[in-house]
């Protein structure tokens, strides 16, 4: 049978600023990528975030980004690769902290927002992040952007890792996601969108807007929280993934 | 034989701005209390730190502060207590991971300027701050300042502890500090702070400027490492101690 | 035909989470506080809620708050007197300059949550922060708290002010504010707050809970936006003062 | 008489970490580039900074950086142009207002680091930043990289700027840095530097590493006075000027 991990950013309330559904996210994913006080979340959102996700059984990813809390770590920095990998054991390791404090632990590791984008477009500098995280906890399972050289990255090292993609983007013919601003970029409808994903699921392949087929392992689909009925678009896509026989289970 | 460790604050430097002598230092002190970024300190400087502390053998801590960087955590602030308890597992969670990472591990924890004042001044606070430190690592050494409300709140969480003098002040005749700014505050004569030192550690004592001697345990001695002449004043101390046949020990 | 002011607090946006319903209550209050970066509100938004300001003939304030986004600026810190009037016109130029690019002018200033509380609590720190402020802008009115120590620092410079009373707060029978978390700090019902509000202006007196009057100056009341149901008790008591002949005028 | 000015950063010290000889270098620099709180400086090293400039008679500039303190504003940040033009603006007006409350005004602006780097590569962002500096005091003066797309952007405004070389620095043949980490990048020995300084200035061009005048507008000479040797190098320069008949003056 074939089963999938469903991921969804969390804690990314920052002081008296809340941010996000939390509460009925926890009740769909089964992975949570929860911030860790750079471009999103402190220290008590985060404590709060690390128990909410220990008491409904989700598993626990620390999600570091770039400094840049007005910028919710969305604009990339350039940033020396030493540094990146220093910043990222910074945050790794409080989320460690944190989740043990809560009575749980930190199974994987997702970079955020510029970041992310920084180790898509510089496989090199996946892989200095990577290797960072790892020395601090070898048995982290790197979530990553499918069929990227942030992939290659993680399979290089040869570790664990999971393979990832996005419940409401579409994809170029070179399974690369079409551009934020681009038509087709963003799946707005939630029942297109979790058909679509329950099909290359099921393929194992990225399907473009075109229709063409990319084989590629998918380990977790990544849910958004943020925006105007992303709560309802997750339970649908949970939902349709289900009835199609797919099973939603933690990494 | 007796024997006592010697601490000093490190890893002060953040990001183009240097602070402290610390490779001097480390020749000298057993215990070095590495900034975690909130008061001083940042990613690489707590990397450079944690990889010089291994190198040089000397034990590893987490020194969180306060979140003023522009005050240098030396301004009290009125956090709410669960706030506080999150804040140093968070530091320490990130002291952890650096550690880690330079082939080390914490041993310590103290805390710095004012949040250490705070929890002085505040047992109870002192009692979260440090159980919320030991749910984060159980074998921690917490270092406190020796007959205080500080150390009676290590005491009654029955963990390892270490209590510290400090090498450069002048104590009330109840074992307090002589408040900066008062006459004999500062002891500003190395050989005079050695001298005294080292019969504090002998007899077991806290020795006020009078005379008047306090039973006391004394585990550790806190040297300064950012003030004209300290390295030299920290070279005399231990010269002196080895020189009493106290041996200079890691706790 | 007696007159009175009505501000709120606005621009505590930061980054990407939103805060408040500025749009709604500069449709409701005469005078604007705008936060200066340092508690709450970044260049963007102030740069926007200027507009916005401009744009209603709202009067634009400078509220400069302490530098503890997390908190809020609402946790007190021991800052040094010369660091908190630094920190003002800091806080002030930027809003000014934000001002003119967006078409206006700071006209008052109000210092924001702990600071406020430090120098209601501190007469001489209120002085020190209002003289910093006037230094920068000599024709600044100062927004202070009626019937305190911060009203008196006002009046001792010898300055324009305006005196404000809280829409939503009990007050003692010495005309201090009863304090939060104690019966009757806070009049949740919107009539009962817009009538016992509209009674103090007429009468030109601070009521208590009991009924004591305490005769003082009223410039302005003080809205508060953050809180559900407020942009409502915000239009409720426009309409009530209206209602009682008393006409809403900007400073 | 030819004339030129001399201008140097200050102002970059943070909290409890000095930086620069800001006292000797304002006995030798006719404007003081004062960073305003961002990439370095805090109000209470502004403030002083300011007073310091007011008593040396030395011109005071805005010096905006990014907001990355942890990386001295050298990092380049994908920033909206609308948000660096906001961001410039802050800045701006926070140093008026210490610029004011020390008895002074600002009178030049230059931007910092990254964010120059970033305008010297876009015109149109400098153009954005300009102008929305510009807004906030139309007087100002603006300091612009001789013979780039910045100093174009200065001069499309159709308002007051100076044009800038850089004492310590070799150029290439096309007028450009010869970029950092390449031979000839920086000019080490302060003889040379000023020689080849004072014919530049004398020649109304700049001259490249091998030779080749481009002739330009030349109105300021950048020094530098964080590094070792730098207040040395700048007596020097303004020595060499002044002995080939060059006036020092003020913007």
């Amino acid at each position: 049978m074939t089963s999938v991990d469903l991921n969804a950013d969390m804690g990314e309330s920052f002081g008296a600023w809340p941010m996000g559904d939390d509460a009925a996210l926890l009740k769909i994913v089964t992975s949570a990528n929860i911030a860790c006080g750079f471009h999103a979340g402190d220290w008590d959102v985060m404590a709060e975030t690390m128990k909410r996700a220990v008491a409904n059984g989700v598993g626990i990813g620390a999600h570091p980004g770039l400094p840049d809390l007005q910028g919710f770590g969305r604009r990339s920095m350039q940033m020396a690769p030493d540094s990146v990998a220093h910043m990222v054991q910074y945050q790794l390791g409080a989320a460690q902290a944190m989740a043990r404090a809560a009575g749980g632990t930190v199974r994987h590791l997702k970079l955020h927002g510029a970041l992310s984008h920084m180790a898509v477009a510089d496989g090199e500098l996946a892989r200095r992040a990577f290797a960072a995280a790892l020395e601090v906890q070898p048995d982290l399972v790197l979530m990553v952007l499918a069929a990227t050289p942030m992939e290659d990255a993680a399979k290089a090292l040869g570790t664990e890792y999971a393979a990832e993609i996005f419940a409401d983007r579409g994809y170029n013919d070179d399974a690369t996601l079409i551009q934020r601003g681009t038509p087709g970029a963003m799946i707005t409808d939630a029942d297109e969108a979790a058909a679509r994903i329950s099909e290359m699921v099921r393929e194992g392949a990225i399907i473009s807007a075109s229709g063409k087929r990319t084989p590629t392992r998918i380990d977790t689909i990544c849910l958004h929280g943020d925006e105007q009925g992303a709560v309802a678009a997750a339970r649908a896509l949970r939902a349709r993934l289900e009835a199609d026989g797919i099973r939603i289970a933690p990494l």
